[in-house]
């Protein structure tokens, strides 16, 4: 069975960074990193002890894996600019069946980890949900194996599950995110600092690793509140979309909670 | 100047308990708990060691302090049923003005924990915001004093100040936690396990204490990915009010970054 020593990374964003720099530092060789930008290729290579390149012809061809770490839009042109038919090629996407691989190559998989990252802030990936999959038992154990390197939590997930897990991530971490702006929003517009809202937002997201989030919700919407209600949407007259989303949200809690 | 030594707590919720023992925990006395379930009262009594009852003519009248800790919606009722004259109180809603209070006595404020609690699970006030307002500057003081015995995070906040503060917090933490457990449905719905975003959900929280909330968002719609975004939507199609929650936020994510 083939085992990976040398790696390409195809991409210098917010997952091919952390990714490569847990690589590196689980003692994988990144021997190269290829992006369309050079300057970003060159940021990321200096972090793992790397070359770099901007030329997709030039892509070193004696790696023992090639990974596809650019957003989920960008993939399909891409594959089209490389030349890796005999090569084990995997992609890191949410949302992109592995079979859009089987064009550009006769091995592949998917290496998804669950979890949002930053260029500039580098996180461990020991507690980080892996998502494997392959077209071949061979490669599935052989990335499996590499997915134990860096995680204690590797699964074998397939194309539609990965999906369903994509959808269900972006509810509870970017629409998170977006309602963690919509109130810093809100403070600021008042003059106060989201620092206030810190401390609740931690412990909401610490609440729900041992809570089930059928107990965890709390508020006003919870218990039906509805003098409440009014006031918060009457203070967001001026906010008409932030005055929508809070409605929304709302009504499907009050159903959720007392209509069913 | 006042000080507090004794305490009437009224109200046995998840914030009443956390609360009367936090007090108690920094050597404060609770004389007495008041609620309208008696066993619940006895439940808080026995965690703060102090006696109980569900009569509210039986309430002690030698306590320097009376914290009505009871829901939003039930406040004015309960008042009603309250000869609180001489006496200090203070209320923990969140929504409800400071004035309500003027009616049945002529010393009275706030006490309001920016925390989402459950009586299950207590946790420590250190780094709550707590925020207070008094009708005098001297009971202003002394409930300050009191705040900052249990926590380093105490801010005078007025009545208006602490409604926009409320609703930012709904969509902080309860529309988060709704979030959260959509994403329970989704993924119990395809037989997965909510504990794969756990991870996920822990780091998108602590991510937010550091960053800015405009750089922390990250997926499809902050990259506008209208072809996953897509195909987002028609994996929910079988769930209407979750599609239709993804597509407000998922348009409202994509109006602020990509059309303003």
């Amino acid at each position: 069975m083939q085992s990976i020593e040398k790696i390409v990374m195809i991409g210098a964003g917010n997952l091919a960074t952390n990714l490569a720099v847990a690589l590196h530092n689980n003692g994988l060789q990144i021997v190269q990193i290829v992006n369309r930008t050079l300057d970003n290729a060159e940021k990321l290579a200096e972090k793992v002890n790397a070359k770099f390149t901007d030329d997709y012809d030039g892509i070193n061809d004696k790696a023992d894996l090639y990974i596809i770490a650019v957003s989920d839009d960008s993939i399909c042109e891409l594959l089209g600019k490389l030349n890796l038919r005999d090569k084990l090629v995997i992609h890191t996407a949410g949302s992109i069946d592995m079979e859009v691989l089987h064009a550009f190559s006769n091995k592949y998989g998917i290496f998804y980890p669950l979890q949002t990252f930053s260029k500039n802030e580098i996180i461990s990936f020991e507690n980080i949900p892996v998502c494997i999959e392959a077209n071949t038992v061979e490669y599935e154990t052989v990335l499996f194996q590499l997915g134990e390197k860096l995680s204690n939590n590797v699964h074998k997930v397939s194309s539609e599950q990965r999906k369903i897990l994509h959808v269900a991530a972006v509810f509870a971490s970017n629409f998170s995110s977006y309602l963690y702006l919509i109130a810093d929003k809100i403070l600021s517009d008042n003059n106060m600092s989201f620092d206030l809202l810190k401390p609740l937002i931690f412990r909401t997201a610490e609440k729900i690793q041992s809570q089930a989030t059928e107990n965890a919700l709390t508020g006003p919407a919870r218990r039906n509140d509805t003098a409440v209600l009014q006031a918060h949407l009457q203070l967001l007259e001026n906010l008409p979309e932030y005055q929508q989303i809070y409605n929304l949200i709302s009504n499907s809690i009050v159903k959720h909670f007392h209509q069913s």
